[in-house]
């Protein structure tokens, strides 16, 4: 409903736990914000590996009888942002097949950039694909290496593989987790006091939290972590590389509560207010946030400028999926189903509205008149980064190049299609700053349109971005 | 989940709409948090009067195609909060019925009573009972009535009854919306720019917004209105009496950006934070709310103390009837499954956590713990009103006296039951203060056990609690 | 789909037996072909009256749980033919209400001729009515008796009621089971061997055979049955009047395996297979019924005549609600869903198709069709009862006089219509050898347009019909 | 719920209609009784190719939105019985997937006997497999094949292949349907009058009846047609072989009004009856059938031995999945559920039973208990096939060998089993004559455990069997 970029997947692992399945059940709910559209999970017992996985939330997914059709002592999981329908389902995870390395299921937040160029060698020699997603690619390799172990038939098929891709497998036998080179996406691992310790990985800490694991610290790019009986071992599958951790976890997309790539995502979030506070003195009444990713931000502006912070918009927690427009349209109906002004806080004010991003626009304008016709006098829209201008091909769900009003638009003319009565975005080095990016440890890509790895070609992930 | 009183009903009415059901899905949509167990609407096209309800929240309940089986230019609509089963959907409003004034449909807000006595008198005189709920009288009542209108024998009805009532009714003629005497209950007044004008009434204004209505006042206590194609007519149908408003709407129940009472939520809600800061000064380093409901007080008096406000405690919106506690509990599992702590922000600090109310007293505790357990060095307790120590009879769902644990204990034993290193709650004239009530115009009987109107029999008003 | 009266309700009681609601669930699942659309079960465990209903099948509205909801060693149940929709739901049966002789559940089988005239007056006097069903009246009654029983009250409330019904009451302490003074429809008596005997009752014995209860008899019209802790009573609640049993549940409703009013219902069909053979000799190949109903007196046919009998049309027992027709019409798709010739029976045949009634005519004619299609010389068609010419208001589901092709066509422009070679009716003095009915105690309205009972006012019948 | 054998499957295709997915929605609903568990369709618009399927009956899981899911003139579609749960959907058919040869979608009918070796080979080579299906190697080899053409890759994957199978698959641009070299499953072929004709296959032609399609003959065994644009082509893929056509097809499976292997079925059943009248001589009153796949042999039976046929069992055709049995128990509740007994036609008669075959004797035994419990004097069991000695391994669910009774009883101990007066099975040479078998062309493993295919290991079809 909001035009923002969406995650498309959150990631949980568990090696060594008589309640696995249960546990992967509690981590991915915390891990719902990274994807509603499908949830699953796969688990072993040592014999078989089970899976189950459906359409919508984790809690209508995961029925108490669902979990119990998951034995083992170790389970993957996986939240998914995906297009309606039956074929969605088909390419919901994790993927579970039968290989000559055994029963496998495997499940990755990310996008592997080669992966249709991979597939059509892939067909070119035999092999059928039942979905579109890029992780079948990976199963494939996997089968076809001629290594014996599965770690290291693994390792065999990763270094075919490009982009973006923190993955989770697990065998009858090993959990195993592996991170891109240049370790796009985040993955976490923590470890849970049992006897022995029991092993957990997921796309960010709030998923430890929920279940009570410590956070040990990131998967390494170009690491991959095998866990099974005989313990815990790391080990590194592809040479160092410059990483290029994806920024915008910190601008929009993960828990402020989690920690992410090592720091704290409020922390970032509050620094992103305050560095925008310092990049351009506005004279304002009320500093209100669109919430609730706008809010970390709001208050490190509001502290920085010395300007009161306000709830001056309301959200309404309750969805609905079909809620009909009156005929006799209601101005903004869309953003009025979330969003709602407090007059009395906005009334006569100079807001400082502060939001974490804008896509096409659309919403942005609709929450500016919606401020200002709850009687704000002023509006500066104040952005907690830089404009967007270009896709993203690394496991983002976004629009087409096109599409992004900053990848076309100045920022004036964009100021002026919002009607605010001023913007300002974040400057990449302030957003450099605010999440300490000293050794240029992240990807601006969707910033700057410079890439940190070789696309093959435009055509081929724009095809398999429409197909996903 | 939580461990809070509970609204129950929230309700809505519209006249002079051609999409009058459809516009009474949205109100009801705006007033879900008022109740979400079951939701109705009843409409009437001059002809019949229409219903449908059912167990569940309002995009639920009503489909499109739902909608379209209801009809005409009236409707009213009503959100409940009841016990689960089959049962409850008996006790579902709008209650819907043949009389001898014809077809009508009646949901209310509040609770009669001397329900039980009424009943009571009409069982014995023959009257047969569907449904457990109090509202079932004032059916039976109307009916009875020698009165030849309508409006005449709700008059009649109504002036036997006690207790909190706000209702909404209609007939395949007209809409009456009327208060009792006390108006304990909110009911706003508004009206929609169609021509001629739709009138709207609801239990919050946050209902309006949503459908572009306009805030005209109050429905007055002891006050009837009469809607019909000869427009709208105000009378008084009980003598005046002295006002006793719910203080506890802009405690906790309504939201932040609804006006209520003819007074902006959120307004009362950061004052009562400033004076709980006022009220006793306190050394610390941030201020943290219980989200999402303690945020305006906690902004109010991190305002007034001058002690940063931060969101500490992360809440997770999505919502799960199935999640099973691993058998290896999970200290206070209830609680995380709900919030998160923000370690970084708590560390280390002297921390103020501002809450609306403690009920048991149970969640608290584990709130206190949680925030000591991500390192926070000191928890000072603040909440925005006076200890709860009376159940209410009048609408709102409480347990029984001894469960409310300011009923039988101190307030030191209360601070050392949650582990808290200090506890202050607001006092009863500071929370008069924080809704301007100058002229003693609001009930507090929670607070002081002192109620406004003579219970018939506490053992019935318990019974029929029970049975709701 | 196929064009045929409609049963209106199956109706089945038991006390005394420690899983009531489970059996009371068995018996109406075996009376699923009187009634598809609501199911219902009212238990008491002598503390209240507790009650499960919904939309559908027996075995969908009664999961394991819903049926733990029903303590107690009495119990109703009810299955009900009726119009979809929310409404719908609110006509299921049992009704449950309160009233001044306690909590009482009722289920009935039948239609009340003067409803609408003693609602009208309970209306008058403040009755509230929540459905449009006659049921509600009965309930009315008893709790403005002044009688101080249970029983007598509804002595004192059926003695008011004209019409039909065979009725199922309960209450927290007696079952009651209650037949009108005309026997219109039929009602069972049966005990269960356990220690003490628990009684049942069911409109038909195939729900006591499914339950291995034992068949002692019919309930008498005008009698009344109570059973409680003390044992049971029989009484007659009113003068002995002329029996009126309705012929059709011999010719059509019941199943033949049950006995109803006494007699074997497939004794009876195979009886007027026989008449109809003698009535007129017929050249003729094979025997071919129309399945299921058309079974019993085609082989009673095929047998008297010496005519082979063949299964020719083939019935597919899976049904669809939502099967579109291919916009390339397929002729007779309707019946084409259900029924299918088999060809090499059929073929170069005169074939005599036996079926059991002929409503408007447009079904018959598709199957006629449909046999001459699959190579039938020549199609006599032959029903087993006489030419249906006037409505039903004693419980079944009639469409209106002028929709009955008998009531304005003779038989020969019947023929014409159905394209059949032949047509003949049973006549009436053969139907009621059939049933052995020397004591004339069958009522035959709906082929002789004269009812046994004054009807009110035929316009209220016929608005109350539309209503339910 | 009943013992018998199970069919796996039915199949349909379309080639040619501008509703295929409707029609062959409808020809899968005639072919339900073949497969209840799930339901597929696929079609094709030359662009892509669709699919949808669900657990559960066709009428259940084709919702017209789910039909206007599958565009195009060409449409396979499938019914399939299997056990319950997720990973059952995993195995629904047709499977639809991507191979360099395009985007195929396959569904067959049979069971590949060396599916366990091929699929071995092809994971040593790297293949993965999503489901345990045998369906999946044929699209695995497929894709393998060096082949041009998809109809040369079909043709170079079935020659791989062992056992039964019927089998259609559509790319975007045609359909082809192929029967193994001995033909042991059904698939007949068919015409619909549009322009240009459409052609249509199924396993039955109660399909063709049902959309007013001509019955044209069967697919030869070893016969591959391809159809599209260019029209029908008939191919020989492989060498001529003896002939295997199931005979328990006609014995039990097809519904009697379908021609199954170029006879109508309902002719062979009545032949079984009159076969097994004369192999016997019986002193008896009745003829009763275990309905509804006994009836057509019971009316053999009965006309041949000059006693009167009797529906002395009635079949409740409502179902449940959840009925509970009451602990004290009901004697053979299952079987009553189902059945239920005349009592006034088997009161103090000698009863001939027939039913179509005994699988482990447990149900046969509660249906003889049931009559000889009705008042049967003698119960004479007579089978229309003979004794079942072996398990199918060409696409039947059968069970193990050791639960087969007839393999380990002599028939003089089944029928003290039984507690019939007497048993007698028809004889093999009688089955043989009662499908006119002058050729040797069906197969009688069943009954004779000489299998006409080599099976490569008893051990691997076992294993495939349970994990289907």
């Amino acid at each position: 409903m909001f035009d923002k970029f969406r995650e498309e997947c959150g990631v949980f692992a568990i090696f060594g736990h008589s309640e696995a399945a249960n546990l992967a059940n509690l981590g991915i709910h915390a891990l719902q914000h990274r994807g509603q559209e499908s949830a699953g999970i796969a688990a072993s017992d040592g014999t078989d590996v089970y899976c189950h996985k459906g359409m919508g939330h984790v809690a209508d997914v995961f029925t108490p009888s669902a979990i119990n059709s998951l034995p083992g002592r170790m389970a993957i999981g996986h939240t998914r942002y995906s297009t309606a329908g039956d074929t969605a389902l088909l390419n919901a995870q994790p993927f579970c097949v039968t290989t000559n390395k055994g029963r496998i299921a495997l499940a990755h937040n990310g996008n592997i950039t080669n992966a249709m160029e991979v597939r059509r060698q892939l067909e070119s020699e035999g092999a059928i694909f039942n979905a579109s997603s890029d992780t079948e690619v990976v199963l494939h390799l996997i089968s076809r290496s001629r290594e014996k172990t599965l770690s290291a038939a693994l390792r065999d098929a990763l270094l075919q593989l490009e982009g973006a891709f923190s993955l989770v497998l697990i065998s009858t036998r090993q959990l195993i987790v592996a991170r891109d080179p240049h370790g796009f996406r985040p993955m976490a691992m923590g470890v849970l006091q049992v006897d022995p310790p029991a092993y957990v990985f997921a796309s960010e800490t709030c998923a430890f939290d929920l279940i009570n694991a410590s956070y040990l610290g990131e998967v390494e790019p170009g690491e991959m972590i095998i866990v099974d009986d005989d313990g815990m071992r790391r080990e590194r599958y592809a040479p160092r590389r410059q990483k290029s951790q994806c920024v915008f976890e910190h601008v929009y997309f993960s828990r402020p509560d989690s920690i992410v790539f090592g720091r704290p995502v409020q922390k970032s979030r509050e620094m992103m207010g305050r560095l925008l506070a310092r990049q351009r003195a506005t004279e304002a009444d009320v500093v209100v946030p669109v919430p609730d990713s706008g809010v970390a931000a709001a208050l490190g502006y509001a502290a920085e400028a010395g300007i009161p912070f306000r709830m001056g918009l309301i959200r309404n927690h309750y969805v609905g999926r079909t809620f009909i427009e009156p005929t006799q349209a209601i101005r903004d109906f869309g953003v009025k189903l979330k969003l709602n002004p407090v007059r009395h806080l906005l009334e006569g004010k100079r807001v400082v509205l502060v939001d974490d991003s804008i896509v096409r626009g659309t919403t942005s304008r609709k929450i500016v008149r919606m401020v200002r016709g709850a009687g704000a006098k002023q509006v500066h829209v104040r952005i907690s980064c830089p404009p967007t201008i270009s896709p993203c091909f690394y496991g983002v769900d976004t629009p087409k190049k096109e599409e992004l009003i900053a990848s076309r638009q100045s920022i004036e003319s964009i100021r002026e299609f919002l009607e605010a009565d001023s913007l300002e975005y974040l400057s990449l080095e302030a957003l450099a700053q605010a999440v300490q990016d000293e050794r240029n440890e992240y990807c601006y890509a969707c910033y700057t349109g410079s890439y940190p790895t070789d696309l093959v070609s435009v055509e081929d992930l724009v095809t398999a971005k429409l197909r996903r």
